[in-house]
């Protein structure tokens, strides 16, 4: 099995095959944070975090980097406008970055989100912009005029070939201001002189200014990954003019190709159009929290393929939790068996062939580029026969257990991040004292039951039930789940 | 009441007017990120955090920028000598950054030390620090030799004005490796050329370096808080030459003063000898909380006054968890209480008064250079008056419980960083379903105790005893703690 990729230089799926072999280097645009990201943006890390995952999981060496917009896509106008010194206004656009970075990083870890090896900011990395911004000078692809610098399309044949769009084709403006000071209407900015409202500034040889919104991305991949390198990542509503930009900057300056493999992550939409703040169809990252449990959100995320748009509803993030519910009540009722199980069972050796099927029919689907909804439902395949398993009757022994578990916490948690690790692990003393404070009531609901006193045994089963604790009597004995 | 603080500038208590009327700008020297922070490093972050805590408590509107270290004074030797691209050796240095300052915050996060509003990187500022070193050595305060540039202290006749030292005083040597292309023994670099050897390298009008040590302080808190300001905190060990060098640098640069106030932290001492990475006697911020809460730590550090070193020791953390106990213990009690009080009782009036003496005292020992362990040692004594209240025997009305509440929690906890915030408020499901539970286990044994059944009662007592939760049976009911 060999995975494949489907790139989008040259829209087709590819094996991948990575400069050098064992290794992975990636890059993929971060966020601009001047705002708490919402779930289209966990749309897009979700699904490069489990591609990731994945890649780990398979054996294979990444060094995942991931840049923060912190200046040149950023609005600064404060509304605080009578700050009195120069210096606090300095301060506060770094404040507000300083803020929604750390906003960002706590939606993140909350989604499962594994975080970066490196998340280099553009402000932090000036200088290399001004290096390659020369370079471009030097070798005739950019042109300064009025402290601003602007990169000749015309000078590179290459220009639209990720896109598939010739310079001649394009809407003119887009996100550059057309300024009457560029050549063509398509040149894009990679320095801008500053104006006075501009607090965010920098000396460079052409006066003070900033960068352009695209140079940062080019610097810090040569930075990091050097020149070339394998795998660039994106939303795919970036790929004109911003991952357009990048490749013509960085191909034209280094002499080298850039990104091997282009993956853009398809759009998350609310009826059909793309959520984004500046049409405030959103729903924060923190508020869809307050709803669903984190898995659940990844559950809805991965329900499709990582390049396809997923269209938001409470409908959809509904199926999701159910699905989830599905997949997590059959993890949570193997883990309770465990507690009390035998040994061995003769059940034991032909549901060990089940799981091996499944774990290498999910490979095969995760190197078939990443496809997470057929591993999701080789997930819930599974579950359907691990249920008739463990409410068929027969006694499951502690290795069949322990192997199902197992298999659902590897594929099902390690790499898609939907399992949450067995409850013990993770959890606090309150949890713990909960669950033995539970099965203390169970006992003596059993006592009581015993005792024939169903009035007791009625009571406990009520009074739990008033906290959200529900039992459920089974042959087996009674299990419990918080609902 | 004005607050009054110990500029270590001039060697007095002072009081404080800061520049502009309600506003401190404040810079602490913040860690250098290459390994786990240790306790010693807990000492001075929550010093400063509970000194800010208590500014903004009083009203102060504080701008808090704290920076990290991540070049300059940082080791890069990697382990990996067979890393094979050059940007894989770049992006190394920055993952070990990257990792350590997620650990650092991760620390601090869980001492309660509140994020600074900044927290600019060395490597971030790269042009602000080149600037300048150009400012400097165009005022004749610095000269380039071979590709490094140094600061000539004797152009600076206040050099030393910080630590007392004078330049024919001063021992050789000390961090600075002593070229041969010094001027004076006591010169120190403000930017290196890179040697082969060293990888995280910038292009200056020097050629390819790197920052010295010290200007990334001038140059960040000047940017972000102009080039005087109010508040310089650190370490005391960086008083020389670290601290005294940021004054030269900025103050020959600017032309201005550069903090008005210095607050530097006395040392974490094991037997008497400070507590550092070098020198192998640390104990990381993470192992001290697996043996010790986070609370029990800052009593322990804000046990003596900020300026003082501390010595660690087994016996000196648990006669701070002891202390802790028992001021936890009465706002523990007063929390339960509440849930069953009447409105009001006869017992109020004289009560507020009591706790109207204290808020009055404590912001008088915070005033009188920010003394933790007066204020510590006020609430110690209102915890003996407000056990015997509500151990006494009498009724104690809910509205003198919640005056009790919002002290502790006031001052001992969004002050201090001492008591946590109502259990309620910051638990989780399962926390709160314990709760419940333990209320259903203590009705469960009030029933058996009513039904002359003691063995039944006893074993409820018993089992939760070895669950870690202990019943006391008081007058008014019975409560419960966790051991």
């Amino acid at each position: 099995m060999t995975l494949r990729i489907f790139n989008v230089l040259g829209r087709e799926k590819q094996e991948f095959v990575p400069l050098e072999e064992g290794r992975v280097g990636m890059y993929v645009c971060g966020p601009t944070v001047y705002d708490h990201a919402h779930i289209g943006h966990g749309k897009t890390y979700i699904a490069f975090d489990t591609i990731i995952r994945y890649m780990r999981y398979s054996g294979l060496d990444v060094l995942y980097v991931q840049n923060l917009t912190d200046v040149g896509h950023l609005l600064e106008s404060g509304e605080d406008r009578i700050l009195r010194k120069a210096s606090q206004l300095q301060a506060k656009p770094m404040q507000i970055v300083e803020s929604y970075a750390r906003s960002y990083f706590e939606d993140m870890d909350a989604l499962g989100v594994q975080r970066p090896d490196i998340s280099p900011r553009a402000s932090a990395h000036i200088p290399e912009q001004i290096e390659m911004i020369q370079d471009l000078i030097g070798k005739n692809h950019a042109y300064e005029i009025e402290g601003s610098v602007y990169f000749d399309v015309t000078s590179d044949p290459d220009y639209g070939k990720l896109s598939n769009r010739k310079i001649d084709s394009q809407q003119a403006g887009s996100r550059e201001t057309v300024r009457g000071e560029k050549r063509n209407p398509e040149d894009f900015a990679l320095w801008k002189r500053a104006e006075e409202e501009h607090i965010l500034r920098w000396n460079s040889p052409w006066g003070e200014g900033f960068p352009g919104w695209h140079i940062e991305c080019s610097a810090m991949a040569k930075k990091y990954l050097g020149p070339t390198f394998d795998i660039h990542g994106g939303g795919i509503d970036n790929i004109f003019p911003h991952n357009e930009c990048e490749i013509a900057q960085s191909e034209c300056a280094n002499d080298a190709d850039f990104a091997r493999y282009w993956m853009l992550v398809g759009s998350l939409t609310v009826e059909g159009i793309k959520m984004s703040k500046s049409l405030g169809n959103f729903l924060t990252i923190k508020d869809a929290l307050k709803q669903y449990r984190p898995e659940v959100i990844r559950m809805f995320t991965l329900g499709a393929h990582y390049s396809n748009p997923v269209d938001y509803s409470a409908d959809a993030l509904a199926g999701a939790a159910a699905g989830w519910d599905r997949l997590y009540g059959a993890v949570r009722l193997t883990r309770q068996m465990m507690n009390s199980a035998p040994e061995n069972s003769a059940d034991g050796d032909s549901f060990q062939s089940r799981l091996d099927e499944t774990r290498s029919q999910f490979s095969e689907a995760m190197d078939d580029d990443f496809n997470t909804p057929r591993a999701i439902a080789l997930l819930q395949d599974l579950t359907r026969d691990v249920n008739a398993l463990l409410n068929g009757g027969t006694t499951v022994g502690l290795s069949t257990l322990n192997a199902i578990n197992s298999t659902y916490q590897t594929i099902g948690g390690e790499v898609l991040g939907l399992i949450p690790a067995a409850d013990g692990a993770a959890d606090s003393g309150s949890a713990q004292r909960e669950a033995k404070l539970v099965e203390m009531m169970i006992a003596m609901r059993a006592q009581a039951r015993a005792n024939k006193n169903y009035a007791e045994s009625d009571r406990i089963r009520n009074d739990l039930a008033n906290i959200g604790i529900t039992l459920e009597d089974r042959a087996d004995g009674t299990v419990w789940r918080v609902e």
